[in-house]
């Protein structure tokens, strides 16, 4: 398998990532904030959110579909009520423009919400999560995106894969961060499994007759993904499509994919972020407690922190550089040559 | 089987209830809070809790670990963030009291947290949450209970059955509203099937020895109960800690279990209320724009939304009156008699 690929270090991957998008038309501010999110999720280990997108990037600024000049406005519309017009833009500048004021918001109010809005999301949430965290805080996020799966009961997508992310300090060390689809396997990895030719496991998705499969092409061209957890799984499908579009004004996934011109870039939508100071309410030793939490959670035999591998990646990658396939990176040099 | 059942009205419900913990050392005041949500639960058709709960409740009294004449206290830490501390107290009466401010907290604010302390809750959160919704706002609730689940990995139980519960209003009509427990079945229901004798699937729970069983009283008493979806129901679990215990400063459910008295009534805890007013970033359309995402949903062959059951039982009940098993009906009576 390693033949097929090449080992390139973290700065290659956001030096190529940022010449592929200024080259496709996206400005330095854009491209820099794009290219810093694939090179985490190559660092982290998660190639469904790396390099592997930047082709649906590239189709995106292509069709015009996303404004890669975007200048993101930010708004306090009240001291714990904050909004980021992305103006058409990818989802990395605008949530790096409301990272301060969100953080400030939360330790000021106790707690404060963030909508994005006219956002092009296509990338990991825990990226955002862990800022948050990092910064001392309790952090919550979610996006609705394309159709994938149906509500409970039902057997046509309706839902987006529709991450939901959460995220605790630690002491010392990295915050605890889980990021997680409301499809029982994220759309990402399904598209991996499905350029790498392997079978995903049953109980991921449907056909086109509503038959279980373990095809991912199969459930990616005609079928639909399932939630995870049956009707709880769908609960929380649901419950993101409410906070990232209901609450903001946006567009639900059903609407995004009416709106979307399929270039197989991301289609435009809303991000919910919610983010609580756990000194408010949870004491002087709040940090301590729950310490005592996490370890009296991992002496269980077994058990690991969610996002755990992401680091132990990360501390690995960071040294070692990463594994991209050749065909990938072929691709992402030729599209950052053949516009110049 | 309606042999060995008995038909009493909502009022005798609540009455029964009412007298029931009054003859057990609740104050008029908490004895209604109380009464008022068992009889909720009996209207819904949600038994697991309703009246099966009462001798719990009267155990708790009558071993002192729940204070019968508690005043919760309220106080407004900042904007908003509310704090209830109820003071030894079942959870109804502390619910009620902080319900008013909490909306108000929201609508002013547009977001709002809520922290229910040192409060014995043992009753459905989505009686709660419709409240919130049916002010026109967004609500999340949840709360975590005695160790139930293992975390993902592992084989012990250590997360609650942790329930998280989401409203959000409708247009015409009663808020849809889900309330479900982290575990793959809530603990009321597992109860319930115990006591009657039935069967639960398999994915439920585990043995002692850490094999499923379909025995209800099996995983009660020497098992773990296991969460819905794996690691991702585990992740929703580990959330509810965080943030009923962790945010407000109370017992995570291992720290419950410790302190405990194993009298069979609640332990002590926290609550964690979140509720958004739409109206600040959704647009001046919001609720039209919700329906319109709702009415799209229930388009789908076969799809119901979340709640719906509990509001068809209700308006049965409403003129019908509920059923109720003649022992535990002659149980609470003699509850209701034997102290006065």
């Amino acid at each position: 398998m390693s033949n097929d690929k090449i080992n390139i270090s973290l700065k290659e991957v956001e030096d190529i990532a940022q010449a592929c998008l200024v080259a496709n038309g996206c400005n330095d501010e854009n491209a820099k904030a794009v290219s810093t999110t694939i090179m985490a999720a190559e660092r982290d280990g998660c190639p469904g959110h790396g390099l592997f997108r930047l082709p649906g990037y590239v189709a995106a600024l292509k069709s015009g579909k996303v404004d890669g000049n975007a200048s993101p406005t930010f708004e306090r519309v009240l001291p714990s009520m904050l909004r980021v017009d992305a103006q058409n833009g990818f989802a990395p500048l605008p949530l790096s423009i409301g990272r301060e004021p969100l953080i400030e918001a939360a330790r000021e109010q106790g707690v404060a919400v963030m909508g994005l809005i006219r956002v092009h999301h296509f990338s990991a949430l825990w990226f955002e999560i862990e800022h948050l965290a990092a910064a001392e805080l309790c952090a919550i996020g979610c996006t609705a995106y394309m159709p994938s799966i149906p509500p409970a009961g039902g057997a046509l997508p309706f839902f987006g894969t529709n991450p939901l992310a959460f995220g605790w300090p630690r002491k010392n060390g990295l915050p605890m961060i889980f990021d997680m689809a409301s499809a029982a396997m994220a759309r990402g990895e399904l598209m991996v499994a499905a350029r790498d030719g392997h079978e995903v496991p049953i109980g991921v998705g449907l056909d086109a007759d509503g038959i279980e499969t373990s095809n991912p092409q199969v459930i990616l061209d005609e079928g639909v993904q399932l939630p995870f957890g049956g009707y709880k799984g769908a609960n929380i499908a649901m419950m993101v499509e409410l906070l990232a579009a209901g609450l903001l004004g946006e567009r639900f996934s059903f609407e995004a994919a009416e709106c979307d011109n399929k270039d197989g870039g991301p289609p435009q939508g809303g991000e919910f972020l919610l983010v609580i100071d756990p000194r408010r309410l949870g004491g002087e030793n709040w940090l301590d407690h729950t310490e005592a939490f996490f370890a009296k959670m991992l002496a269980i035999e077994g058990v690991r922190l969610p996002g755990t591998r992401r680091y132990d990646n990360r501390a690995k990658s960071l040294v070692e550089g990463i594994e991209v396939p050749l065909k990938l990176h072929a691709t992402i040099l030729s599209l950052a040559d053949e516009v110049k």
